[in-house]
């Protein structure tokens, strides 16, 4: 099924909503003062822009990366809850800086208009779900949340339960020749969740190499446990 | 539908419960040296009083007020767990201390009875929560858990997904000359929960309008994600 | 219902699944070197054994301590991540380490059988879950976990909400003369789970003792919160 986008609250804050993930995108186009400093925003930017999800983490930065790319704005934070309504991963809370609020809203649209397609190599089953995301050049998101070099090629080989994930990252560094940028498992780098998640960079085609030999073996033991895993939407990579 | 209420078990530790929140009381009248020790509970506490919950924390702590108020105790300690059946949001672990059992008992009990009021401005769908709560004097479970200045009027403003909360965070400041106690979010002072929660002092009439108009952008914002979203009981502000 | 045991994916790192848990043992015969070091494990262990499940950590830190005693491995890791599809505990990954890639998959298949007994003595209900574990003779997992002396009795005790297991953990101090190595609790030693548990050494007939006790008391205070909360399997202490 299509997820459902609404764009019908006529509050000035609402940007818009997908069901994919329960991702709502928001605006404030002031920053009340004493909230502003409650959050530890930069006094530069009047405007935030707000995109959060219960579902879904890496689609949403992969998502974010490409808003910033497309507009004048910068990635203020990038929050995991441990939160996918009793899932193993992340939920996501990402907020979007800017001087002007039309900056910040388009920095959501894009954002949001670009999930269906993040969501796309991530497969899922009733045992978990195996993630991979790959772009041939990083921009701002990935580079706060990732660390991963601007304007290079990065990918990232999420597996959960973590048993799997720990599996496909040996599957991806034995298949190309690429660089780790961080590995993290439930009690280091996630927020507690039940996955473990390889960062990689280096050449664009050992990078998506990388991650689609990942995603082979990745998947077919999640299917060993919980049958089929199809994609959320439709692969990308 | 009523919650359930439960107060049929026969052990000596049990007070009661309720459906709601899956929200259990219990009271311990000799606390074991060994145990007393390994919680480091201070030696004056002979007796302890015990509320928990898989589902919900402000409700909780806001009813543990009313109790401390009422009852000869002290409240040792909040929990929060990251627990709510999968839902966005804490569940609740809170500890009353006394001298004498029947003072720990009775504030197991009040603190039961005032849940369901609590949970009267907690307004859910299958997409997340808004919670408000407010009292016109804050006492101890209020100070403990979000540092509520005594005897002051106190208001709590929560979203999820988090991006709701800041928005109604913001909104309420905006509705209102009311003071930021603390400004949380999924990786800041939650315990990773999917939530932005704004606690907010000063002038009685300034948070109850600082809240109500936080609520109706919210509730607003919740319905545009996932429909209709009730209050779990009756709204009591 | 028997828990289905799945043997037939062909890929080399798979060892076996059962649906108990969602638990998967793998193995990797040679973990690559730049994953090697992003885990941090000793360079001594050329092959590891994994077993990761989405629900369960107690029943999988058992299994692996009659792993360690009956094969030539040691656990490299145990990590419990705020996973059991929503439930209130932990999910798990554990690491077994080794020279050799047939003592690492003999580890997994040993721990992997063992699960199932070792969820016996978990009794749970929709209102949350009681656990127990028991061992005459503590070895590696549990050292590592729980700080439990190698080869002297061992018990856990566990009650979830919380609250619970405040009151049984009092109840097995009182049962018999036991030591506590460890109380945890949602904030305190647990992944913000909605536990308390308390870790106790001793002499055996004390050990089981306290560990019947607390059975009896959380059965009973779990069933008064949710209806009958059986054995997961079958008991065994």
């Amino acid at each position: 099924d299509e997820p459902v986008v609404n764009t019908e609250c006529r509050l000035t804050e609402f940007v818009g909503t997908t069901t994919l993930g329960d991702t709502i995108g928001l605006v404030i186009a002031n920053v009340d003062p004493a909230l502003h400093e409650a959050m530890g925003i930069d006094k530069k930017y009047r405007s935030i822009g707000i995109m959060g999800a219960r579902t879904g983490a890496g689609p949403h930065i992969m998502a974010a990366d490409e808003a910033v790319k497309a507009t004048n704005t910068e990635v203020i934070s990038i929050e995991l809850p441990r939160d996918t309504k009793g899932g193993a991963g992340h939920g996501s809370l990402i907020l979007f800086g800017a001087e002007d609020v039309s900056d910040a809203k388009r920095a959501v649209e894009v954002a949001l208009n670009a999930v269906n397609e993040k969501f796309g190599d991530v497969y899922a089953n009733d045992a978990g779900h195996i993630e991979l995301q790959y772009t041939a050049r990083a921009s701002y998101a990935c580079n706060k949340a990732f660390n991963a070099p601007l304007g290079k090629s990065f990918g990232l080989i999420v597996g959960a339960p973590a048993a799997i994930g720990v599996v496909i990252a040996d599957t991806a560094l034995k298949a190309a020749n690429v660089e780790v940028l961080a590995y993290s498992s439930p009690s280091n780098g996630t927020s507690l969740s039940n996955e473990s998640i390889l960062a990689i960079c280096g050449d664009s085609g050992a990078v998506r190499q990388a991650v689609l030999t990942a995603k082979e073996v990745g998947v077919k033991l999640l299917e060993t446990m919980g049958g089929s895993a199809p994609s959320v939407t439709t692969p990308y990579i």
